[in-house]
């Protein structure tokens, strides 16, 4: 099989090279403290070793638990936010035929998402859209008192009990949560729903790889077992002990060399839209793990040659704080040839029998070298095709990249302290139980 | 009619307020400089008074236009890139179902757009999508022979020919160009599509509210007089010469001053997922119009409550370069209440009876005095609904914001030189004719 590949020799330029050098030892000692679980956060590096050790019986069960789900459901709606919601979208929006859903005819079922906002409107749709569909959930949480979930699975739970029966309703919930505590753990023991266990060492934006991602994944149809298996090549690539032959090991010295040098903003590039929830998931994964005490890359997105007629101008010429990295595609799904035309009005036949993708990889490559010229320093990450294979390489090298950037920074990757500081405002302006304290201090602060 | 509104409060106190009332000459100078075409890019100021002036024949036409297509096509796919892309995206979907695309009866065409990107699965895709569809194009194109657009006409333009005939292909395609000169108006008058007009005067990223943005808008199904009318009214509000009453004025202003105390990143935030384009259309108008000259915002987005678990990390407490902007809508189109649950597993019958959309008020709210005390400035817009009234005075809002801004900087908020460097590459890459010099010149860099 080939492999994922690191390209820097375009960031490389905009760098002292002696200086790169000493990220060899540096990076290595990162790699140590993973492995040895010495660093920041080491409670939740269940994730490193996941794709050697994740049991093939539970891959099975994972399998079959899908192949019921999609027999008895025209939709499966996946409930969850944060890392419960996107690394499940990310891989299936890449795999997925881009008009699919359009499609009357279908081999699967639709995957929808809930719970991952507080919009009433879109909830209403949803069960407006679900009304006379045989559908069935896929319910992630860790404790089951995240609002934005527990809501939605409240709303549709009664839905389905109101359709379907309370016998009928248990049989189409699948839930994913804790191994013994918590709301949603009780609720699958009362109602005997069939249930999956999030580990405790593994984080929500490391979790694309355990039955919290699996598991809707396989629900749309995807083979998961290439997907481990591509995660678990990419994990035996990185313990390349060779610091250029390592491709996590480059990604991550070369992102802190170029934070080092103020390039403070990263925009991860692709030239196929079915890869934007991919930047999404890698925006959570590297946001969240980086962007504390002050310190972090803003990770951001385009979409090219969408986005070169968009955001394109400031990347050329706007302020020197970006670099780009780029994910490469090698290889189309499809074949499609640019037709020859007698008129000829539109100036294309020179183009004439070309594969529309040599126009989108001449088109990648003079941006690159456009935008070197404007001074973005650029990183190239190249996967062979779009497959489960593939997708799976990428996800575990971001995933290890960004363990190994975030002990760079020096920070712990695997927290994400600023996210409770909205829910206690939050639960303070609901009047929740326990916050009757918060509730008349910030009720204070904003009369 | 009720009326968008800006406050500032939240951001003003970030920043020295006397040398904020500076402001009111400084911004009141720059609107004189649009109003009287002194300024920078003065020769594409059509946008200015469109609202105003376009021709309620002209409005009569497009609806008609529409209609018949709506008539004769389950598919209508707009060939467009950049302005001719993202503006009618943006209105369309925010203004849509967020399940109706999905739906097997239906009231509206699908919109499907093509040519905004590369991709040959794509492409491909969609064509095997439309192969048993009768389907229309709208074909947006100054020149005709921008790169990608006219390969995405010239596959779907040879398909309909195949299927419906040379006569019947000419009733389906209508072309948006220019008035007299162009490939693509070229083409329109020897096959004698039904055309429309792009006026010299008004840039791609401004012309939303013109039939490139109005008639996709209203093959959707959608009241484009509406959005006219609420256009008009921002424009009118916009008059007023009080600088504390204007909230072009207002945000303008203030964009300026927290750039000027390098608050460098700007980050619109939303609470509905419906207005997820109306951002990527706000990244392209600010983006394009400022990032020039190294200067300029650096323009992002997010969807909260969503993202609050993947970025909100990092808004809360990475780097403190940015400030937000929210985008908040008063009102939902539906009503949804919490249920009561007699277990309550979840513990969420404190909330039991309430709006969804009253949690989702107090997640905003709560962000908000987080990401305050975070030491991130806070703007927040607000719109009354999200209907075609209140789209039409956000995109006139953001419009008019955005030349005061640029002008502000000191730049051309109108003009986009950056976006030649990667399709003067391109172009000498795939040797196009007329690129001979620049092609020996790229292939000796590369090599």
């Amino acid at each position: 099989m080939k492999h994922l590949q690191v390209d820097l020799k375009n960031a490389l330029s905009f760098i002292d090279k002696n200086n790169f050098n000493n990220y060899d030892k540096l990076v290595k000692n990162q790699n140590e403290k993973l492995i040895n679980k010495t660093g920041k956060g080491s409670d939740f590096l269940g994730w490193v070793n996941l794709p050697n050790i994740i049991s093939s019986d539970l891959i099975s069960e994972i399998n079959e638990t899908a192949k019921q789900l999609r027999e008895k459901s025209e939709v499966i709606v996946v409930i969850g936010i944060g890392g419960s919601y996107l690394g499940a979208k990310a891989v299936i929006e890449a795999l997925s035929g881009q008009f699919d859903h359009l499609k009357q005819e279908r081999k699967n079922p639709h995957i929808l998402f809930a719970g991952h906002n507080l919009s009433e409107d879109y909830h209403y749709e949803l069960l407006d859209f679900l009304k006379d569909k045989k559908y069935s959930l896929v319910v992630i949480s860790k404790s089951g008192t995240t609002t934005e979930p527990a809501i939605a699975f409240r709303l549709l739970r009664k839905d389905l009990e109101n359709r379907f029966g309370k016998q009928e309703t248990s049989n189409r919930i699948i839930a994913i949560t804790d191994a013994s505590k918590g709301a949603l753990r009780n609720m699958a023991e009362q109602e005997n729903y069939k249930s999956f266990i999030i580990d405790d060492d593994i984080g929500g934006r490391y979790s694309v790889l355990t039955p919290v991602g699996l598991l809707p994944i396989a629900c749309a149809g995807y083979n998961i077992e290439e997907l481990l298996n591509g995660a678990k090549s990419m994990f035996e690539n990185s313990q390349n002990n060779s610091f250029e032959e390592n491709p996590v090991y480059q990604y991550a010295a070369i992102r802190h060399a170029l934070y080092s040098i103020n390039k403070t903003t990263e925009i991860l590039a692709n030239y196929d839209l079915r890869l934007n929830y991919i930047a999404e998931w890698w925006k959570q994964l590297f946001g969240e793990s980086e962007g504390k005490e002050n310190k972090g890359i803003f990770p951001a997105s385009v979409s090219f040659t969408t986005d070169l007629h968009s955001l394109g101008q400031y990347v050329q010429e706007g302020l020197r704080n970006i670099f780009e990295t780029v994910i490469s595609v090698e290889k189309t799904k499809f074949n499609l040839k640019i037709p020859d035309d007698k008129d000829n009005f539109d100036k294309l036949n020179y183009l004439a029998s070309k594969p529309i993708d040599y126009v989108n990889k001449m088109a990648e490559l003079g941006t690159k070298l456009a935008h070197i010229d404007g001074n973005v320093p650029n990183i190239k990450i190249t996967i062979p095709e779009i497959t489960e294979y593939y997708i799976g390489q990428l996800i575990y090298f971001f995933e290890k990249s960004c363990a190994i950037s975030g002990y760079l920074l020096n920070i712990n990757p695997f927290d994400q302290p600023g996210v409770e500081a909205y829910k206690n405002n939050m639960f303070a302006l609901l009047e929740k139980p326990g916050f009757e304290e918060e509730s008349r201090k910030i009720k204070t602060r904003i009369s």
